[in-house]
């Protein structure tokens, strides 16, 4: 069905990206997933294009653009082309929105011409060794000491963890209250260059292999109290603002996967010759196709809904969750169908169906768990 | 998600309805469930309610506005409620399109009356014994003789065929062409008192058990040239153009079921006691039921958009079939998961779940099958 | 595969069943279907065949064979013709069990020549409105009053309740203690022909038209203490016993089903012609076909190696609860795809394959819904 | 269930299996899998333990065993411990099946000494680039030439392939028949170090990342004609007759993947606290994992049940498509559901979970895809 969520303007944009991608990102995918991360070159030249400061606020030297949309046409462009664009994704659906609710204006200027030039990406460490989606049960801390924090403790799961210049470390201040375990936790946008901060093991995961994902240990770190995020121990409620938008960020990731997946599998089974004729030319093809791309509008049809909420600043945090645990299933389920018409060479990652069936995976865990959702969502309804 | 595609005046229809079911159709339904179809004057009230002419033009009698948006409200209701609005969906939603479309000045002057009255309820006869989705291959005829036809044959399947007073039906006036097998088939508007036409049994099926649905038989049946519907032999070309609105409404009412269905599960475990404790408190119970929101999130995202590009004159045939598709598994798969959490008491035609289970396995079925559905969207997909 | 468990005298006997079910059920089956329920006369003639005698030991007149491979082959049998042999499961599965296990010589030399000659049927009534699968909250008293106990309460979902001549009831004999709900419930084989036994309401249930499913209510009735079946206040741990065996027949009726649910469909897609071939030339209807094949391979090889554990005395709790959670879902999914392959006439009462779909909806929740096999096999994991 | 096929004398096999896979291969399999082969020293202290040379006949110098069981206990008791044992099953349930029915006693005797010691492993190669399951359409050739045989083609997808020392390969020494395109391929025990002879790329695959599977490709390679397998031209009806031991091989796999899954799952949800307890206190923990050992259940029922025909010699080829059509299935369902369970831990590579995933996706395709299996079925049920 047509889309009534994207202007010219975004068609434009779709255009840019689409020619970027091809210029600048395919030609050196491999090389970068061999590595097991992308070249920073590629997050200076996105810079330089201009993506990461479609939504900074223009004081400070962005365009000042509020909409999902252009982050959106950036996930849907490189999971059309078979590639990533490294950990964008996080510099901007994740970090900026706590840059922008949180940062003083101090900040903001300090902050915004690396995180826009992409010089300075960021990353956000939220989850520990051994706590998984339960943030209330952190054992990071970070105690007062003259004007700065001195920070201790280990993440894990840290997309963009190796390449990041500053990240947004969650830690403990104060002890929980008793009536209140979410109290005492602050954020603070730490700089990766600092004494005792330290990027352990680059983590071995099925998938995401152009994500750089690590462990982070922090010994001692001084913090400067001048790069606390928002107001001290209120962090847990700043984190609840902003997954929204980070769960719409996977849905719309999952879709984007989900969608390139079939337009990968119809071009193999169109060439693809077996028996004296093509795969395509099989009704069990069309017939998984069709029901894949029937799973795949449904999923736009929810997406492009949110978007619009988002925008319109109504997504709620269930309005979220749903969307997230719809569409990443949904990927789950088509990019299984479709590497399973790939046949043996479904299996290879050389075959982009393969690289798409790794990442997908994630998509129902990270940002919280499939369960995590349906527990979001059955509190909404009363239950 | 707030749904973004009613307004107000949408609103207070749906508040009319609401009160109407409450009062007119619930306190009768058992009674019409239990003697297999609705009683007439059912149709009289709607009627009266002027529901049957929101989307007649204004100069035979209507609103004449030109929405799928009440009638979608109307089925939303009535699941909602647990019961049916007997065949006014057939009447409405796949009968009127074909009378704007074709109907001369003449014949709407002649029909219109009975229709928005609900005192001519119409019908719509396509399948035949033996030819099910494939309409082509259809063996009623009717040939000229003077200044009517002669109708002959058999149809089956038709839903509204007990109480129906005018029945559309398709049949053979010229045999197909050596190149276009779908030539030769034209439309009538059949009065049901004709000598001739006989309404054979009523269908004993899985459930619809307010919805009359009989076979029809035919035998020298005159048909007045005056009743012939659009041009001679072109009917299978008109069969296609209505058919996005039919599916469209079947996925509409696959979805209501599915949220009615919810709604049902949810008063039922939150009343329920076993081993000391409400069914609603078990871990399973909240995750089926988010599971299955989740999909009902999906229809709805799906339909919503479907209705608003079929106001927009883009509803495309793929469309459709994609709505229709999606929105009927995801009924089947939802009230299955929500029966099952009824237990025994599920099992039983008395609770509105079972009553629910079995009449959406039909929609899966008719106004083309699932898998007729995967073709039309394979097709377009160039498969 | 070749099933093993059979020897030729199982083959002998299945042979006679299929001639008696073609001769004696098949031609009457509608209008037992249309009634509710069987004639009486059905059970006598099993009971002349010899069916019921099988496994009830020689000294009370029975062919004293302890095996479940007979009764396995009655349920193959009827469902592969499409019929049920009403309620001969329960009296034969489910009451037998109990008598041979609880009743004193007495009682047997008392009950079984009407239980052979199927001219007093049993049926046994645990549920009661309101509990569900709970049985220990149960709430019908048989309070002891001289050499009589006096019975008040009401159940619900009495398979064979309306034809029955005795019924196992469970009651309330003693209150729970304090640290074992479960005290206290005694077994009584009640005459239905009792005082103040009143069968209520047959209920309208989806399907299994043709197993009468009744309410029953007992006011003040007098059950003589010579019909307690086995020792008082020790009813709940019988039932218990009673368990493995009952859901292994559930889940042999659910693969049966499965079975024929295939066989029916391939005959009609052999048969049925549409877009000029049959609809079993679609490679869809063949990978369907074959997808449910094996599906119902797998729950063959459940049922044959359960039923062989069986005979051996060897079926735990836990693997009678797993053959069952199994088979019924094989049963659901396979039937769901078979009717499917029907089009429009599968939702039609008149196909066997529209009543094996209402009729094996219950399989999932009687005998122990799907959540409690659940529940009990995740205990077994030592969850 | 207890199963039922194995005897003491298997027991203790397992036993030894074992204690030698924690010995043997728990401690380096990191460094196998870092490396994407196993070191050459596994298969010589596999073969000294004696594993090759049980199905080998006694005057080869092996024990003569006609049995599947031990090799399904390998590949049950690797899968136990989250390893594999390298390209053992190729060596062992696909090539030696190949030799014991078509070798001479002559190459018998020159090929089992190195077979039985593991100093000299087998592949096989019968997949080409661009040719999938379509065996009857290979482009490699054999050209008769003196008393030898001159090789030309490539091979893809072959298991084994860099650290075979003989490898059977299929290759057209006549053009297909009209009548017949299976005709004229034949079968050579290739030396590994024959000029010519290459090993390509090791393949980069989602999984099975201790097999190495190699391209091969031949270049004027020489094969002695005493290295012809069998008959000239006859290889294809070879081919189908070893198919259903492979696939009988791969169904044990999945079966004791999906079971590994579940041991891993079990041990990491007891110990893992979320919210102030472990996830295995969920219900929607046990839930997931009794439906999961239900699944694993019936596997097993089906394996049991194939083994036993298997070695009664009675398996034919629908039984073991049949066969590994569920097991795949069901490992491909049960190990997703283990993996989600696991939560971000799950996709990490170091958890044995993430590496079940990605290697059992390979099995619903080697040995004949899914869809290849449901072929093969329907054309049974004559379809």
């Amino acid at each position: 069905m047509r889309r009534s969520i994207f202007t010219e303007e975004h068609d434009d944009f779709r255009r840019t990206m689409r020619s970027f991608i091809e210029a600048e990102v395919v030609p050196h995918h491999q090389e970068w997933y061999d590595a097991g991360l992308v070249d920073r070159s590629l997050y200076t030249k996105l810079g330089d294009l201009g993506v990461y400061g479609i939504e900074v606020p223009e004081e400070y030297g962005g365009a000042g653009i509020e909409t999902f949309k252009f982050s959106a046409i950036m996930t849907e462009e490189s999971a059309r082309a078979g590639v990533t664009l490294g950990t964008s994704a996080v510099h901007l659906e994740l970090c900026l929105p706590y840059l922008k609710k949180l940062a003083t204006p101090e900040q903001m200027k300090r902050w915004m011409p690396g995180f826009i030039s992409g010089e300075e990406m960021w990353a956000i460490a939220m989850t520990e060794p051994g706590a998984g989606s339960d943030l209330a049960g952190m054992q990071t801390t970070a105690r007062r000491d003259g004007d700065s924090y001195v920070l201790n403790g280990a993440k894990t799961f840290i997309t963009g963890g190796v390449l990041a210049g500053r990240v947004i470390v969650c830690a403990r201040t104060s002890p929980p209250l008793e009536n209140n375990r979410r109290h005492g936790i602050s954020l603070f946008a730490v700089d990766t260059s600092s004494p005792g901060y330290e990027v352990g093991r680059k983590l071995d995961k099925i998938g995401l292999k152009t994500s750089d994902t690590a462990e982070l240990s922090f010994t001692d770190v001084r913090v400067p109290a001048t790069d606390l995020l928002g107001e001290e121990n209120e962090g847990f409620s700043y984190l609840g603002q902003n997954l929204p938008q980070e769960r719409l960020g996977i849905a719309v990731s999952a879709y984007a996967q989900a969608a390139a997946a079939i337009r990968f599998t119809k071009a193999y089974v169109e060439d693809r010759k077996v028996f004296g004729t093509t795969v395509a030319s099989f009704q069990n093809t069309k017939f998984e196709l069709a029901s894949c791309q029937t799973e795949v509008d449904a999923a736009e049809a929810v997406i492009d809904r949110a978007i619009e909420a988002h925008d319109a600043d109504e997504l709620s945090p269930v309005d979220a969750a749903s969307a997230k645990l719809f569409c990443t299933e949904v990927a789950g389920r088509v990019i299984d169908r479709c590497l399973q018409l790939h046949g043996g060479y479904g299996y290879m990652n050389e075959y982009p169906i393969a690289r798409l069936y790794a990442d997908t995976r994630v998509t129902r865990i990270y940002g919280g768990t499939s369960e995590v959702m349906k527990l979001i969502i059955a509190k909404s309804m009363g239950l």
